[in-house]
């Protein structure tokens, strides 16, 4: 069964200890089976009182990052891929370290609006990066995997079908695909379908709706992504994520173009996208079920 | 705010004073504010027993039925006019007795496949029918809501716009229309608009899905739905009918045409479709907030 | 490439000298590749002199018809299931005569409102005549598509895997499944998916609406339709249905349940079908083609 | 009847006089009414060979423009608000000599990615701005339809409704709101009711898909796009915009954000978008018809 969780975005801005511990705390309160969050910078990340906070509440956690153009593993330039690197090693230790199993995210390139195209020779350099960096999450048991987004936070990976393509040049076990459904909106011919093309590759998914606010509130048919991720047979994480300007600051309102206030209380937010989801899931399920055992002839 | 229903036959096939006394039950447990009651034959109703089922359950009922052809008010035969009319009073008389509010399904013409077309003169002399009827119900407060239903089912009322022209022509202020989903997804151009364009005229309003089985597993898009709802500012009741072969049984199975078992636990499905109707009305009232209240500059 | 067809009963109500030659001749005017005609009865059609009327316009045909409850070969009455084969066979005859492929419909019982279950031994019954027939329909390189419909027409194929099972009962290579959306829209949980999952089963196929009227002006998702048989990769004929009051007459409009005037205009409504089928499918080629040759990464 | 255009950029990057000529020899060609042309930098559009190549092909003409950074009104430094009104006013003059009646875009801010939030001081500055360079516009007849576009283009104007309220701030008759399908894929809660709310104030519509691609090979809904269109009653301009790296260069690209290759052949995708405009207009229209006219007792 997939386990369900929010994004830290939808409580606090940072992870400052008070933050930590409300989100923390929170999430667990609302119902759900862990926290994602956010580790731009790991070194922010107070990794003993983060395990604690999450051992109290009974929750688990997940990481995700996007790299900054200064430490853009698709760059032609030794040094910022090098400090990529750096950072992915050091999310990886953080995220070992706080009890986590998968740093989600824009892993493979810089997290912003890109204005070039990328080059063959940089998506090779970061694949290979990509390909060190899994055997030392391997180590921990740490899955890498890569969100695919869209054109406006990368020039790399717009589509599933090119996560898998980057999944595959990488060519490791425990690196997958991270779906969003914020970002296949925008990208995807059929949303539905490439979920279910991506297949065994799913690795993460990203819920939410079309302008990043309450579920269902958008343009986004989630009957049918949910429809697809039980086509796909799909049993793991599912991660709720949404974004207001009442919450997100700089730098990543301005990345992200947070510039209204989709809603104030985090709470009734997390709590209807749980709900939601449950209800949306069940659906699914039985739309499945109904069109095979429950579609015989009585003979 | 709407009160949310489930139609008896999620629970039993009848209502005997065990089928009465589980149903009820049942829809309390999980959570419904009142249950629909079918009064095919309001005189198998123990009006008292039922009262006292109500009361300590802490619900309330409203009633359903259709006429059959040997009462149908829309047929050039006054006797059987005259049985029609007086099966209506026999419902308005049960209603009453037992704390209902609104009596729906399908008032106006026989519940069944027609295979001829109405005539005009059928149609006015149901409608006068129906505003005579209308007058005793206004004594009990109890609204007769003119179900819209599907072509296999009358030959009259087969779009919400029909429904409105036909509580025009009845012309009493508490005749109002009754709409289902299942029956708007064969017949409407678009449900969401003619809901909207139903507007005040809405009295009554049956959600479901297209096969009549579990909420969001079949292909009506159920978004829209609530949204037009709350976009025509519905405050009335909201009640889930469902029809698996494994509770319903002759003569309905026949006329409705229940040939799959589309569920076995009515509880499962009951509970999924209170929770999937109320994470629906969420999101459609932020959706409604969205487009209005956060969608503004900041001057 | 699907050859495109348009239902007769857009251009008249029976297959007179008169009417066969208009309607043929209408088919072709507006560019469709062959005519669908009924053949209720199948001695009613002049075989000579439709031959003749295909030829002069140059299109192709195919028929469609549906048993009555007197000739219904899922019936328990041995001498209705005879009525019932020789109906087929005759319709083989008329079909190898005026040189069509295709015989669609309800062929495996009677269309019409079924008051009671199937049974299983009316359901073997049916399908081992099917069997026999089929063998004869071989011979003249004729294929038997059986037709799923709703529930208000058969109680044996409802949903496109009934079909597929029925098709498999039967066990013969010339005998697939005609899908059609209208019916679809009513007893699949998902319509897209029952197509793919239907695959390669699929010898026919009808296009329409919800309401039966205008295409694309009813509730269906008709782009995940053709989708879905881009995907499926169905090549076979896509036949246009759609049933106006202003056309047909008893007994169809009484068995269908037809009420409304949907349409006046036979060519336009025709016209625009064609017009809409053809921009749908393009579409759907498109988006296949953009979620796989078009989502590669530049390396 | 709404004038049917398309976007230069399906044909040509640039406005040379070979790519003048080209481009809209082979709008007229395709059968469109009007192309729309970018005026991102007005000096380069040689007014006269355009009204000749235009009066040649015998369609129509109107334009769309992005300001720059350093053209932003909505800044706080006005020297850049002074060239913004300046690049306005040349633009006015292109359209007024060409023969254009719109000019679309993002005239109110910078076309390109913020990474702050708009102020309320730089937000009434844009409209004073706007007041002036409209009541010039009027004399030569051209109305400003001010493009709502989502976040990462804009960081002012992105649902329909903070559209209408800026052309509200104008407050000058001869500005209007310029809707585009693919961004308000994005933003919007509801594209079809934003649609219906924005009413008499839309002044131009953008169509295409969620990907910019093929029309109908994305994720919108088109159909509910053209429903809301006939039943807000918009009689106005409709251009199909589709950006494929196969004709975009650079700036344009990299702010746009185009990475892959949607198609490759422009007359393919405007002839098929022309066809699906068409088809879709018409089954909108037959939809709102069935909803009124078709759906009336027979009394």
């Amino acid at each position: 069964m997939n386990k369900l969780g929010v994004h830290a975005l939808v409580w606090e801005a940072g992870w400052s200890h008070e933050e930590c511990a409300r989100a923390i705390a929170k999430t667990a309160e609302v119902g759900y089976d862990f926290i994602e969050a956010p580790a731009l910078d790991p070194s922010l990340i107070d990794v003993d009182f983060t395990r604690r906070e999450l051992e109290k509440a009974g929750i688990g956690i997940n990481f995700s990052l996007g790299l900054d153009f200064d430490s853009d593993i698709s760059s032609g330039d030794q040094e910022k891929r090098a400090r990529g690197k750096q950072k992915l090693e050091d999310a990886i230790r953080v995220c070992r370290d706080c009890g986590g199993q998968n740093i989600g995210g824009i892993l493979y390139s810089a997290f912003g609006k890109y204005f070039t195209q990328p080059t063959a020779e940089g998506i090779r350099q970061s694949a290979e990066t990509l390909a060190q960096v899994a055997e030392i999450a391997a180590k921990s048991d740490i899955t890498l995997v890569l969100e695919v987004v869209n054109r406006y936070e990368t020039n790399i990976c717009n589509t599933a079908a090119q996560g898998v393509e980057m999944a595959k040049l990488v060519g490791a076990p425990n690196v997958k695909v991270h779906l969003d459904v914020y970002h296949m909106n925008i990208e995807e011919s059929d949303i539905a379908q490439a979920i279910v093309d991506t297949g065994d590759y799913i690795g993460y998914f990203h819920t939410g709706d079309s302008h990043r606010g309450y579920m269902g509130s958008g343009s986004i048919d989630l009957t049918s992504v949910f429809r697809a991720l039980v086509r796909a047979k799909y049993q793991g994480p599912i991660t709720f994520e949404s974004f207001s300007s009442r919450v997100v600051g700089q730098p990543l309102e301005g990345i992200l173009g947070i510039w209204r206030n989709l809603w104030d209380d985090g709470h009734d937010l997390a709590s209807h996208a749980l709900m939601y989801t449950k209800a949306m899931l069940k659906s699914a399920q039985e739309a499945e079920r109904q069109a095979s055992e429950r579609s015989r002839l009585p003979i």
